[in-house]
């Protein structure tokens, strides 16, 4: 179980067969770092092109289509003392009527936010009115984690699908694993887009957008039903659906869960059913990006001990 | 203050103009019942015609249209020891390609659920292989809550819109206060469909249904900006949106955050965007019913003091 | 087959089992008239309260829950020499990111247009600038047409369902039969809503609006699958479907035509899926009211001869 | 004006900046050819890997983007005397209540038709149980056609979006012209996945699919509001907006034709609303890919002269 410590020099606008930039054997651990949405890392200096850039792709090594690959989020933690956000609510996460009745906002643009680590505390840089003293605890996640797509797709860091992407999901966060389909040999992960607070939904178009100290656990399962990206924590089970609308979205999660719990769980479809229908969580991760994500969640104590 | 005690005769399967079973002051407390979902009450009969009967209207005196009237549940608990649940997720929660591979369910069947309330736990009556021993925990909700609508319709008591209705949301339970728009002078509040325990979503297409028993207290809030349900507990506001597809619903729901945000709580679009953008959740209420429910929900520990 | 003519003095603002104006037998033909949207009738004052007002209902002797009614349109002409529109798409049709950049249009107004019947054309009052002479040709259609829902439901004109409704389909237009599921004792038939002329869609909220004079043939088919509106002409058969999104609409299409296909026309499932699959129509009635409407059309001499 | 003839050797499963297989100069004729779906060629053999595989891409001399390329469609004739078809419509378009009652498929398969071109009929090879002589008229089309995307995005030619791609739109028919943004220099344009009939929709899955003889005339226009593909034939204009569900892709298809009436016919965005209000035609174009395509048309003689 080795621990590599990676400092990246180039990044990526797409998920795709990139060349790796590191081979890693399952159970290694990876220490990097990410840039914001931006490009612009530890230093606030504009290292690449905007468009979340991602970090990556780490080669797993044995990783074959058909089987999963797992993320264990170790640590993330802004690398800097600020970050940005849009103030405004996107106006897809509105009624119509109501947008139309809106005057247009002209630029849109970004504002600072001070993110303080040691205290646990995100704030806007300058007061916004009517909110004086507004501080959210710091809740670092990953907007982006995902793998090479299959076919000799590069599909743009700005979108998500099976093989994960930008699904902006707050419970991408420390204290989870996430699990992605193997779609091409080595799996090729990459990790970006890291937020130190967001909302559920990502409804303003952003979360506070910054750089972050990224360290990972690889690992591999091989064989696997796996086809949408899935998660756990320390009390649930997590299912990833990405697509228009939400409800395309939250068909694939739910059919996810379904998956993981009668193929690897050994669970009846009736069963699976009574404890999905009885007693999951269904969550918006985000309603901004090209596609959408919806989350299923499930505690893991409902689980049949086996 | 006023305490009622209103034991239902006739039941109600549409939101409408009925003629008030009981008139309340603002303040004042019900304690009443409702059956479950196919018209069985407290002795496990049939009392009324199938189809989510309701409970009610109750008039709330001096409730105009404009108004928001106030539903705070006191108290409700299943009164009886069984309740029965669909055993099977409803296709349109699941992939399409995933129900065309699935063998045909052929007669739909409900199965028994034993509830226990002394001991707070709700159990499938016959073991559900591979789920032994399962048990959830005993969390009553309202399926349906919500007004007369106005101009003279009469709205079906399986689904949802601005009037409330049959939302399916598990947050409308003890503890919760939901506002309603007043639609009609007297605001004729309805309640039925009670389930002793529900996933989100209502993914199976029904919760554990029951009959129960009921406790209310009623308000008024004179002069509202309210379009959508609304809702609060001790730690959250929330607002619903009722509409297909989930877009269209959490549209609902976050445009009637910021309403709430900005006229009743004083804040401008930018500070409502700033607090829904950060830190609101969005969870899906039910993705079944012919409306589907959005919840947003946000801390009111955010909100400035006034 | 008796002719009635039936000069109407109420209106109603819901398809809802409302006491019947006029009982007419199987093949009875109905000369009657319709105000516009907004109550507005040949004289052009207001005669009922506007949101779109219908004529009926009109009880079909015979008809029952199970069985079908036909209304062929034998006549449809604007009978005032004026009528109006929206002149701005609504925000619901665009983009919402074009939506938030165009600047508020303030109070909606409706603008006036002429209609001149002995010529076939229907023209703005004032030259919309930029398109001097424009004319378009009359073409007249229903945009409600449907009966008194189930279950003692009363459902608003805004809106359609299964019974059809405000539809906005403007196939709906002389030469056309549309058949209606009977879902109460003698159907309850209501029409309304007429449009001189209007684009797939009603992408602008209105058709050109205005008052008709109305002549119906009536009939009765005993014994039918239909769920959903279906309808023909001389050279097509189509269904509707109405509900969001869109592509909900369009599976009620989709299977209606299916199961008219398999159950009247005694086609397999495979048979109805290879003229629908390669060579039906799918049209967009209507996304601007509450349930969008989408039409699924298919040529007759495509169909087997029996 | 060159006439250049390109037999291809190789094909491509991404609409991406792959290398060109030819430059041309706006105004040249390219007379190519397609292989099927599936890659199978004149003869029937396959001649790459299956999945809408591309002829292409033909890079335009003096494309920037910023520009519109366009494709004008000569001819489009089936090369072989057979293509296939799916005989089941795909569970995406059907009330999912309805997938669930349906036996399960199995293994889905193609179902062998005939094309006659002389005689211009298509027709199942061996006659469906109930649609015995059942022959349609050739229309052949292209499902795919489109160019390179920005920023090094490599995508499926299963789906669809800004760059066009694969649209399944049957109007995309000899005599229409194509307009396509230009998203990366010489645009790199490819085409494909030809069908010799299909319904709206392609509610099977599949047209007739089969390989075809490709004649169209490149074009160039330096500067172009364009950002989704547009089109025109003898009488109309069309625009073509690709996403799901249906009604994002009708918002895209919406605002499109909004913004050519302003932007290149110099109309308000009240005219253009006129027009496309009352008398724009709004069609499925696919329901069935992964991005859903929608169309809308307006006749060309509505536009004022310039």
């Amino acid at each position: 179980m080795a621990t590599h410590t990676f400092r990246p020099s180039v990044y990526h606008n797409t998920f795709a067969a990139h060349a790796p930039v590191l081979e890693v054997a399952p159970g290694d651990v990876v220490r990097t770092s990410t840039v914001d949405a931006r490009g612009r890392g530890a230093t606030g200096e504009r290292e690449c092109e905007p468009g979340n850039p991602l970090t990556g792709p780490f080669r797993v090594r044995g990783a074959e289509p058909g089987d999963a690959v797992s993320v264990r989020i170790l640590e993330l933690t802004p690398n800097r003392r600020d970050g940005w956000a849009s103030h405004r609510l996107a106006p897809v996460t509105l009624e119509p009527d109501f947008v139309a009745d809106l005057e247009p906002a002209g630029e849109a643009s970004a504002r600072t936010w001070r993110i303080d680590v040691a205290a646990g505390r995100v704030e806007p840089d300058e007061p916004v009115p009517g909110l004086a003293g507004l501080a959210l605890p710091l809740a670092p996640m990953l907007g982006c984690i995902g793998v090479a797509p299959a076919r000799g797709q590069a599909i743009s860091t700005a979108t998500s699908g099976e093989h994960g992407g930008n699904m902006d999901y707050r419970g991408v966060a420390p204290g989870a694993t996430v699990y992605l389909p193997v779609l091409v040999p080595g799996a090729l992960v990459f990790v970006g887009d890291g937020h130190a607070v967001q909302g559920a939904g990502e409804l303003a178009g952003t979360g506070v957008e910054t750089s972050m100290d990224v360290t990972v656990e690889m690992g591999l399962v091989k064989g696997s039903s796996i086809r949408w990206p899935r998660g756990e924590d320390a009390a649930h089970l997590f299912t990833l659906g990405n697509a228009r609308p939400l409800d395309q979205a939250a068909q694939h999660a739910v059919t996810e869960m379904v998956r993981w719990l009668t193929h690897e769980h050994g669970l009846s479809f009736e069963a699976a059913s009574v404890l999905v229908g009885q007693a999951a969580d269904l969550e918006v991760g985000n309603m901004f990006d090209p596609a959408y994500t919806v989350v299923c969640r499930l505690a893991k104590d409902l689980l049949p001990r086996r």
